[in-house]
């Protein structure tokens, strides 16, 4: 559980990095294509650190939901959440 | 379960149907921007089947799957079923 | 641009048919999992389907509208288009 | 031009404000659906981030390639960044 949170810490810090990065290359005017590409860069790291989550919760509050009998509320916003990331 | 089935193929047949009506626009030269619109709508309305299909997978395998203490495989291809659908 | 048509249209069968598939296995109770992976598979497809038509619509419209000096119209609803696509 | 750079500026220091946020969520052991909620957030604030900077490309560079004759690389690869983007 901790080596998972680390790794998520280690992703968001890279993440904040190249929003940084984003910045500069908007302050230097520089070529929208270049600024695109790393915009959608970036969204697939958020993606990676999102799964991660995901994967953690499954194995950590769902399961333990689950097991205690208390599946339905678990699910509704299991659910709910993906509903957000998969659009 | 079995509602659950019936709901799904009944928006599986709309959206075929959907399908068939885009192929329309592409024979009778329809506007471009229409088309994608229409596209748009269908992919919406695949990621809510994709949501119903989560549903009951977590309600009925998955939770089978974790009260008989066998959740590693079936959070495993959970996950990774996820990240196909998360991008 | 023909064949272009034609490709778009050779596409949109081929989803059409894994439509189909996708209600067939949920008639025959298949495994929720495999279902998502096809879900996906057809998600993509139409994904590649609408940059074919994004692609002919800058090619033909969007160039001769701008050619003409009529870019404004025609920028605003390629963005319109695209935010319901990205997403 | 610049207006439209200076609120591109604005969205991606708020978008380094979130990701941080979500740090101190990860360090303090945040509840998972609170952390995936806030990722769902700023990726749909990079999306919006993403348009702007398509909708000034559009507007700029892909207008001024057209306009010169030079249409055919600058949508090979606008067409190219967009795929990157949906999907």
């Amino acid at each position: 559980m901790k080596a998972n949170r680390d790794e998520a810490l280690r992703r968001l810090r890279r993440i904040e990095g190249q929003v940084r990065g984003v910045q500069r290359m908007v302050e230097e005017d520089r070529y929208c294509i270049d600024i695109l590409t790393q915009l959608a860069a970036i969204r697939a790291a958020l993606d990676k650190v999102g799964v991660q989550i995901l994967d953690a919760h499954a194995r950590g509050c769902l399961t333990a939901a689950i097991e205690s009998g208390q599946s339905e509320v678990a699910i509704d916003e299991l659910i709910e959440s993906l509903e957000r990331f998969i659009k």
